[in-house]
């Protein structure tokens, strides 16, 4: 069982429809009407919910805003799943992969841009943390409820298999000399971005097919995986819409 | 005074030399050769280097891997000097203003991105909370350290100032018909980007000159303040490269 805190995770949980919940908690102190959306939506889905006090919620979490699930964790997607949704789609796939990040925080901000940007689905290759999804929606204001994510394993099967099935595989890599505006990114394709201290493993940079940059102006100065990964989504996404 | 927390900050402050420190504690457990940059810049700046115990340092935070400077506020800029970074400058004037950051860790991002995509000075306009240096710098990466970081007041005084200097003032807004991608940002321009939950101020809204969004997939998904930030301003500097 996970904990999902706030309105807006448990609400998007709720209406993606792919966890089995025990109850949502609601603070006692919260309107009604302020809640009115989520009441309807887990009435429809035939969840309780229980009215409990402040304290109560506080043992869920610092930043509950008065709501709290209790649900099974969602189920993340298959390699098969991510296959198929490559074959069935109607435009180019566009993939994005995360290796490296730090931390749920830094991962849950990720998945709000890839899915705000299009991308249609996230693959995952992991170090030393365990996923947490209910860290992840709070972080990801939802969209880890929404986005199929699915895990890369350390012999990166599952990016071979896509590159068979004609996706490139393009890394960004803060030394590369062709740039993503160089590069074409309306091809089918998996944006790989890696951690900011390490940045793509070598494993994975040899995967690629191409390894682009994003030009900076130089010195002490660098961008973050978050900013990173927004960067370079949008300029595919923004390709993708001058190609349409 | 205020307390620099990790090495990046505070050899970035000790580069950037518009902090007065009073000294530097270093880790006992912390080997000579890993800080070695850091003694050596210290030593140049004439700053003195007291190695501590670990103790000492904890009760200065919890993220200083062995080093803290105590050293004063670094001053902000005044509009007088980012008036005449824009006359001086020998590019088209490239300005962020950041509005309504929620807290010193989303404003550090966001410095270090601007700085990272040669953004020239930053603008900050505050809403509830004061602006943490050490905090700031921190999260910036050292890039608070570096970058021109001026005020702006509630009466905007500084920004219509700018306007009649001739600089553009454009607003990155969800709801907006024209895109970052239709708009001229090679001009002298200040971009200005809000905080998530409210976006730009009525009264910044009413300021600019053109209001312009970032296309997204729509839905209930959307973009984080910074990762907004971060595509506003790398479609600046594509731009501006590509006119060059």
């Amino acid at each position: 069982m996970e904990r999902l805190e706030g309105q807006v995770s448990v609400l998007a949980a709720l209406q993606a429809g792919r966890r089995q919940f025990q109850e949502i908690l609601l603070a006692r102190s919260a309107g009604k009407y302020e809640l009115a959306d989520l009441i309807e939506t887990a009435g429809k889905r035939g969840v309780p919910v229980r009215r409990v006090d402040d304290a109560e919620l506080d043992a869920h979490g610092k930043s509950h805003g008065g709501v709290v699930a209790v649900a099974q964790e969602k189920p993340l997607a298959r390699a098969e799943d991510i296959y198929r949704l490559v074959e069935e789609s109607k435009t180019p796939a566009f993939l994005a992969l995360f290796e490296g990040a730090d931390d749920a925080r830094n991962l849950g901000y990720l998945l709000r841009t890839a899915e705000a940007l299009g991308v249609q689905a996230a693959l995952v290759r992991r170090r030393a943390w365990d996923l947490d999804g209910g860290a992840l929606s709070r972080a990801s204001s939802g969209s880890f409820e929404r986005l199929p994510v699915a895990l890369v394993g350390q012999d990166l099967a599952e990016l071979l298999e896509l590159k068979k099935r004609k996706l490139a595989l393009l890394g960004a890599v803060p030394q590369s000399r062709k740039t993503i505006y160089a590069a074409d990114l309306t091809r089918p394709l998996v944006l790989a971005v890696g951690g900011e201290k390490r940045g793509l493993s070598a494993a994975l940079r040899d995967a690629c097919d191409e390894l682009l940059s994003i030009p900076t102006a130089g010195g002490p100065t660098s961008l973050a995986m978050t900013q990173a990964g927004a960067i370079v989504l949008a300029e595919a996404a923004r390709q993708r819409a001058a190609r349409r």
